[in-house]
């Protein structure tokens, strides 16, 4: 879907043909409705907790609201590096940390760092559209690969990958695990993708936020996803976009990070200064301590995320006409309805139908089209009531 | 100043030649000496007064903690044009108000709907550093187009903007009052830059940030210096970046807003999805109350700065080789001082003979060599020590 382009005002075409995000379409429908279920968005139901909002308030009373550092402070910096050594195992460092307004914010200045104009970057689909929509913004020509199933779901075909490389390609966009499709890349599918970027010479745009939301045990590390860490050497060219949004159910904070090689130190710095000019000192105090005292917190999210996938494939998996392979990662499900074309039409329908809200599947690019995406991290209760709803009336759509 | 670039990393042109702020090489220089007075950056010595941080705190107690609306919540645009209304006397409309990471984002926000590769925008300079630095990053071309001198200080020369229009000249950016100039446009300029825009289809992108700081009596339109919304129709070509972090002291807080012709709406709030994806909800709503209840904090403000204004001039405006214009707005002295030219160097001087932080005059461009900018919207007893302690190692320089 593109903006309607407002004629009257001249304005620059990459401004002009950003496209809107589809599951606004959806929002903008049901909003409002009573009883809806708002499954549409990759949010869950706990707002903070409160010991990350007292970090805040407690920084707020000391008067911290002056300028900072255009990097992030150095406390944050330093939580980080701990934080990155205690999930991935291996030797950290501060001066590959740059705090930014969100894990979006982190994909802009990701994508300001490596491509423009005339560039090419590819990306898998069906996937987050605010890559492909960041891109556009940028100018970068986004090259969406569908991707393929295998026995497990969904599946990345390296070849077609490969074979979409051209001489103006400068990034792959990776995110695992993915959002929509909760494709999850081992530790050898890394690999081969990391051979495949430094033999073509190109940046690795990594999106881990889901990491730690991992549900197929044969993909686990550690207890989270494969990561490019688990494959990568630190000067490889591999820019890590991250929130807080997810684990630590803060999405409405806008705070994330990039990583990035420190030798981009100054030019991410200058990216920064020319777009955010920093993040609020008392945001990132309450970052530290969502880092430092928030594992228990994590683990009651990923717990919830597991039960949801739990009720979402026991009730819809089975419905005829209904293909849903179950996610390996994040915690959206992901899933088509045999005959149905026009997902924005199916979206509305169920909202209709079964007061239900999905995201449609178009939103997420080539490969999505016909599909749903529903977030099942959310209360147990809402999850099971909105898997009660839909799945009558999906199966009488794909009867 | 360019940053070094990461030449083992292929990133972008434009994120390479992002200049970097040279008011952080004086800041680098100087930070933490005892005792230094820090008057480099625009900040005053205030933190954000409680009941504003006390609007944030109920707002997180209140479980605020989720995504949100892209172009702002409906009651801070609301409150935006209820301000508007009351500052420039006349109906405004809540749809042209889009609620921004701060000042910068809205300036960011603006360049990206009107400017980009291939496209050229004048900056009358000198000039706050980040106009140029976000019109590099977007690939756009910055015109620097030196200011003049009258009687009265500095002065915009019109037919030296006009000269500088050509065939891809997409916008002017007007800020009025100026840093680090102290500059204010009557209303009769305004008309006439207006007048200009209009007869070559420019944009003008706006930043009255320090309209409320207005000292010279004969530019004050009630209360407030002249501004385009003074000579404008509201279907005008102004885009207009605004910011809480002056009037209110909120620096820190990254919140600010762009004012735009509703048409734009949609490609404004596509904008803000692919960068901030929106601002926290408990910041909107400390922002709501600094518009509702912060005019006598305003007030108090405006005062300090008005004193500083006042010990600075006495101060140095007498010494011999010292040429400074008294700023007819905004809330900086800028001045030149006989026989130097290298104001990085000059900066760095102050700072070992007299322990005082000066941003150096190069880092706002042409215009600025070998001058300082002085922020004095700072304590009173502080500025009269800078004075103190600047006045003789400046009458030595020039002497």
């Amino acid at each position: 879907m593109n903006a309607q382009l407002p004629l009257a005002y001249p304005i620059r075409p990459e401004a002009a043909q950003a496209p809107t995000s589809g599951i606004v379409d959806a929002m903008s429908y049901g909003r409002g409705r009573p009883g809806l279920i708002p499954l549409w968005v990759g949010e869950g139901h706990r707002p903070t907790p409160a010991f990350i909002g007292d970090a805040l308030r407690a920084s707020l009373a000391a008067g911290e609201t002056f300028y900072t550092w255009q990097r992030g402070i150095p406390e944050l910096r330093a939580a980080l590096a701990a934080y990155d050594e205690r999930l991935n195992g291996r030797r950290s460092d501060p001066e590959r940390f740059y705090v930014t307004m969100g894990g979006m914010h982190a994909m802009q200045t990701a994508i300001r760092l490596v491509a423009g104009p005339g560039d090419e970057v590819i990306v898998p689909t069906p996937a987050w559209p605010n890559f492909i929509g960041a891109l556009t913004v940028a100018g970068a020509t986004p090259v969406a690969v569908p991707m393929g199933h295998s026995e497990r779901g969904w599946a990345l075909d390296l070849d077609r990958v490969a074979a979409a490389i051209g001489p103006r390609t400068r990034a792959l966009v990776i995110n695992t695990p993915a959002n929509p499709t909760g494709w999850t890349a081992s530790r050898d599918e890394l690999a081969a993708i990391l051979d495949l970027a430094r033999r073509h010479g190109l940046w690795i745009v990594a999106d881990e936020i889901y990491g730690r939301f991992v549900h197929d045990p044969a993909l686990a590390v550690g207890g989270r996803a494969a990561s490019f860490k688990d494959v990568m050497a630190p000067e490889d060219r591999v820019l890590f976009v991250q929130t807080f949004s997810k684990n630590w159910a803060m999405t409405g904070w806008r705070v994330g990070w990039l990583e990035a090689p420190p030798a981009l130190g100054q030019a991410i710095e200058n990216l920064l200064q020319y777009s955010s000019s920093g993040t609020a000192t008392f945001v990132q105090r309450a970052a530290v301590t969502a880092l430092e005292d928030g594992e228990s917190f994590v683990a009651e999210q990923i717990a919830d995320a597991r039960e949801g996938r739990r009720i979402v494939h026991e009730g819809l998996a089975g419905i005829e006409g209904v293909t849903l392979a179950p996610p390996s990662g994040a915690f959206y499900a992901f899933f088509k309805v045999r005959g149905a074309h026009d997902s924005y039409a199916l979206a509305r329908r169920l909202i209709d139908e079964a007061n239900v809200g999905l995201a449609p599947g178009e939103a997420f690019g080539p490969g999505g089209e016909g599909g749903l995406r529903l977030c099942y991290a959310r209360r147990a209760e809402d999850v099971t009531e909105a898997v009660r709803r839909l799945a009558p009336v999906l199966g009488s759509l794909a009867g």
